[in-house]
């Protein structure tokens, strides 16, 4: 019943940190199988067709600074282009009306505009005192770790309408309420950005380019080069360490030995394999608490992208929610239109309870109020509730709450034994992001096999 | 290779909760089978004899309001007497200077005894304001669930020796620093309780009376009684759910067919089982964020309680640390003396790392600071890390880490299908002691075998 093989190294999970380990262990000669639990590779990544394009389910957009997902879409001959930014975004109110604005932040009132203006200023001088690499170390990080980030804004904005757009955007870029990060985290993930219009911008930012055929189909095209080394479908279940070695077990009992495992899975469900011997109290107890962020995304497919027509962007802030924002992700060639959507946080989870039919209506209606009419009747439709994912269990990244860094943190990234951690959340640049995990897999491939 | 077997209801976790919970379920009349990964039975009660003294390394102390125990222990038997607190108790200084005291609160200077007399007057008073049935439902549950305890503290507390005390007192009670929990989350334990003094005190607190034989022989007795119903070194790996039932799998292969399943291990744990249909979002994502809080207890024996001759009560509380707090936990006979000591938080964490014999040493150091040298040369010594413990991975009990009760918390307790959950951390009073897993073991039968 049970079946045995033997690799150099194991490595757990193929999403982009772990097919890019895999990869590069393959490339210097080393014998390495790559068990993904779900029936296909791309793990935070993942995209099909819908109306003949290739739309992207998680993960799509890359910018400035993130040269190592740059270098491999070059090497694997996909060609970055530009998120579509011209013409005006829209801000909906909280009561619902939807008013027109250029560039990254809406017209709030001057006083709110001085508040978030404020905030973007602290958040980035703070996030020079941060070391990416040991956030725990910092001379005020118990002071950063002890606070909420929810307790940093109400005591940063002046103005109820500052207040809520940091809300809005603290649930656009960690998929939670400001009440579940730890002010140190946030800080941490804008120094792992290098600035906050890093993170938040089109241009210049993180969202300034997108990839052909979808970042999905850079995990594709890595899964098809590793071939027989990914095995879809196997869920490990077990990793024994002995003294020769370490032993992988998968859900229908197979038995994968090794010299080095690599675990490239988001820390909650690195927590659920069982390890033998158990892992130490330190980095158990971290995995009990950094839960995945919450976002359901949905996609949107039209004859062509009429918003353009009307002057608008595509991309849209939502302050009365469900969406917490929408871009436009239409091909390069725009002969179609494509409109994202993003429920994060709060509004994902109280959507992820109801039924398909009431979430698709409650959603289309949404991009209705923002986008007109045309948008409630679109020719494809998708949505994905990421958290629902029962091998990813929640996106875009893991959150640490207050005391996680400062009191576990060293335990993120250190190797156990011949096991090491990948996945975009052991990265100190571009935590969270594509870029992070690219970086991960790297980091892990050079650990265990330098060149 | 796989048995199966059937059941009315499959019981998960043979901790006070699923005992008491299979115990109910068979006395009406239910088939009911109890699966334990662990060799034994009593979670995080647990016990053995050191130097032919019955000695709690877990959950000991019960105390008035505490009815369900009482209650259990008198059925089977157990007598319960109180806590010896004659004497004075010791404070040890952050500097190492060790002051005797009378009370619960040491001499601190009048400002920091100001302090901490405000912050014990505005918890108790915060409490009242939660519904501990749903905390997450008060009308500032909002504003208590976006800060950390450490916000709060640094917030209410004038002085750094009140702040000092106030992080002590969480560390003691919450087994963690401040900053890993939510004010709401503190205040609902409050409530839970009673009040703070219910939380803290010896004589008419949580740690007024101990049990003869210790608290684990409740456990025991349980388990007696239950019989084959009893198995042991059995770990839940899948719980699935079907249309006529729903099957529970172990580790070495044996299903278990039932019509009803009760998960009764901490959160982080229970989020470790994989479920097929895969658990809604909420549920699942609740589990990523509760950790278990870090205990070590050491437990030292003399030939006699030498500390009372010196007129001390063997309580003692340490700013300095790594000791949170002692108790004398002498046989009732007082014939021989035991001390006991918890290192909790922060200072569990670093003395996890270490080797045993290290953490002996650190450990009887502090105990002869507090005690004087007798106290370094026990005849017998033992010491539990409960995060090491592979089936349970922390104590007292599960933290809420800002944001979770409000933004999740609504899936704690309720049931998924035919699975419902309990464990000390489901119950509404008397949280995290063995009195709410009491009640949440009697509750989960109740749920499924009205009288």
């Amino acid at each position: 019943m049970s079946h045995h093989h033997d690799a150099d190294v194991v490595v757990v999970g193929a999403g982009m940190a772990g097919l890019v380990c895999a990869d590069r262990l393959r490339l210097r000669g080393v014998r390495v199988v790559l068990l993904e639990a779900e029936p296909q590779a791309g793990g935070r990544t993942a995209g099909l067709d819908l109306d003949g394009e290739a739309v992207d389910l998680g993960g799509q957009f890359i910018g400035p600074g993130q040269d190592r997902v740059y270098a491999l879409a070059a090497e694997l001959g996909v060609r970055a282009f530009p998120t579509h930014t011209a013409g005006a975004n829209v801000l909906e109110t909280e009561a619902g009306e939807v008013r027109r604005f250029r560039g990254m932040v809406p017209k709030l009132g001057p006083l709110a505009l001085l508040d978030v203006a404020r905030a973007q200023r602290r958040l980035d001088r703070l996030a020079r005192t941060v070391d990416p690499e040991r956030p725990w170390a910092g001379t005020n990080a118990a002071t950063l770790d002890g606070q909420t980030f929810r307790s940093w804004i109400d005591r940063t904005a002046k103005t109820a309408g500052g207040r809520r757009f940091l809300d809005l955007a603290c649930r656009a870029i960690w998929c939670c309420e400001p009440s579940e990060v730890s002010l140190l985290h946030a800080v941490f993930m804008v120094r792992a950005a290098g600035s906050i219009a890093a993170l938040t911008d089109f241009e210049g930012g993180a969202q300034q380019d997108r990839l052909d055929g979808g970042a999905h189909g850079l995990a594709q095209r890595l899964a098809d080069r590793l071939g027989t080394a990914v095995r879809l479908g196997a869920p490990v279940r077990r990793i024994t360490q002995h003294e020769s070695g370490a032993t992988v077990t998968t859900a229908d009992g197979t038995e994968w030995c090794a010299g080095h495992v690599v675990v490239a899975v988001t820390p909650p469900l690195a927590g659920r394999i069982e390890y033998d011997p158990p892992l130490p109290a330190d980095r158990d107890n971290l995995t009990q608490r950094l839960p995945m962020g919450s976002v359901i995304k949905c996609v949107a497919t039209y004859p062509e992208p009429f918003w353009r027509r009307a002057g608008l962007s595509g991309a849209a802030l939502s302050l009365r929610g469900p969406l917490t924002l929408t871009v436009d992700s239409s091909p390069r060639s725009g002969h179609r239109g494509i409109l994202i959507g993003f429920a994060t946080g709060s509004p994902a989870r109280d959507l992820a309870g109801r039924t398909p039919a009431d979430r698709r209506t409650t959603l289309l209606d949404a991009l209705s109020r923002l986008f007109g009419p045309e948008a409630g009747t679109p020719t494809g439709y998708l949505e994905r509730d990421w958290n629902s994912v029962a091998f990813t269990r929640g996106a875009y990244a893991a959150v640490f709450p207050p005391g996680a860094w400062t009191q576990l943190g060293a335990a993120l990234r250190k190797p156990v034994g011949r096991i090491h951690w990948a996945g975009s959340e052991t990265s100190s640049r571009w935590y969270g992001y594509i870029e992070g995990a690219v970086r991960s897999g790297e980091a892990a491939a050079d650990a265990i096999a330098p060149t």
